[in-house]
């Protein structure tokens, strides 16, 4: 775990300085749009999908140069959709990560403009890459085009959320909602970090297996989470599945059956790991981490 | 103006099609996302940005086949604009192009959606676009980027212009919201159209400065119209304006004072396009009937 932590710590230090550089100062006008920008990015986000973008990169041989325009880019595809799902029409959450939501910091319309403008910058930071080929550069702003948008992707994967709210949703229909609302970019990320790390197609197919599982086991131990923790150690509201009816994992198989449901979702992204032939200890270490995590 | 309409109608059936091959089917799931967007997208826009991609492009000798997914994703950003721009924390709109708005027909949240995932398709289409070298896709996608982004694109004019609301902006601070919030797109819109003709940056300069006098010309007229039309034939909410006390032109020019620059506007925009050494009668043309529209 030692290793791990040293990474995720170099990962957070190198993506926070690329965040930095590529979102405007909040003192560039329009100041409040920059400063909710910021309010969002730099709010102790786990960097999980940077820390993937990197760590599968590594695996193949890429170097760390290559990969934070990439891993900076999708962070910020996800911090977009997190202060979009927090919108009062959307989620209607007033604290994320321990601090007030961007609406409820900034205001509903300038957290609207802010997660606009978030994935704009992030199609930009790839587009004005200059470590990574043009080509390179088109297939990933693809790749992640197609992960965050729809009928496959983020975007779609939160209307289905939206539309099963106050129902109750199938297993099917549960696993196909989380793996398009954040099983897509996880996997685009892993992907994206196998791409810029020259994977062949079979590669990149057994990498995206591997980020697949590891997305659906984020969900099931967030389900989990919402469940047995307290607010304040989740620093996001807790219990508020139950409240908005929200079809979740333990409301299917009972906390119990969900624990041996995670145990089964870590054992199969290992054995795709295990497809690979490469050094892959870094991520089974975080596949760990995810399903032993308590916030 | 036969020419013109003719060549409009042509643009419209080509754009139109494109966007209806790129955007998923209404009986996709998530079937209500679908709907949303194509109810918007094809809500009877005027499609002026494709029309300036194309005409653009066809001065510099560039094919129909070169342009039309450009033109589609421009229309994109665009109509990904205009349904975040109606929602009640923003403009607050019931209606647009004779129709409800997005927000009014489908919900709040999946008008929030439609939007997001609008821009999302819209870098995916230019990304894809193979009948363009990989070299030309990313520096489309950078000058999309930077003309809808921030800190001197449209989600930046929109966060001034909201910012603006309720006191008097001066002469400068107005025409600068205007040349983000409107300006900077059709200005992309045109350059994009002399990139993919191989333009050089002297004459890409030209053009840009054409299509920012064209973008405020458009403003302008938009601001004349609000205070002289019916709701009726302009097929919005007519007077919207004076009620949400936005800065305009009219109010700070008077009527007949807005009238005279805009055709100062018009003049400079053709004094522009006298530079390129090029049949440029259609971006005449299209200036002309900017300057004269009554909707």
């Amino acid at each position: 775990m030692a290793d791990l932590d040293t990474f995720l710590a170099e990962v957070r230090r190198e993506v926070d300085q690329m965040l930095d550089l590529r979102i405007p100062n909040a003192d560039v006008e329009p100041t409040i749009l920059h400063e909710a920008i910021r309010w969002s990015v730099f709010a102790g986000g786990k960097r999980i999908r940077p820390a993937l973008v990197c760590a599968v990169g590594r695996a193949f041989g890429a170097e760390s140069a290559a990969l934070s325009q990439t891993a900076a880019a999708i962070e910020m595809i996800h911090t977009y959709s997190l202060i979009h799902d927090d919108l009062p029409a959307m989620d209607d959450d007033d604290l994320r990560r321990g601090q007030l939501t961007c609406h409820k910091k900034f205001g509903e319309a300038t957290a609207i403009l802010a997660g606009d403008v978030l994935q704009t910058l992030a199609f930009k930071v790839i587009a004005d890459d200059d470590g990574l080929s043009p080509e390179l550069r088109i297939r990933i702003i693809s790749l992640i085009a197609d992960a965050s948008g729809t009928p496959w992707g983020m975007v779609a994967g939160q209307q289905l959320d939206l539309s099963g709210e106050g129902r109750r949703l199938s297993v099917g229909e549960l696993e196909n909602v989380h793996n398009q609302k954040t099983g897509a970019l996880i996997a685009a990320a892993a992907c994206s970090g196998a791409m810029i790390g020259g994977a062949t197609d079979d590669e990149i197919s057994s990498v995206r297996r591997f980020a697949t599982d590891l997305g659906l086991l984020f969900q099931v131990t967030d389900d989990l989470l919402d469940v047995t923790q307290e607010t304040e150690t989740l620093g996001k509201t807790a219990g508020k599945d139950a409240v908005s009816k929200k079809a979740t994992y333990p409301g299917l198989y009972g906390v119990e059956g969900t624990r041996e449901l995670a145990a089964k979702l870590l054992a199969d992204a290992c054995l795709a790991l295990d497809l690979l032939d490469r050094d892959t200890a870094l991520l089974s270490e975080i596949a760990d981490a995810i399903a032993g995590r308590n916030r």
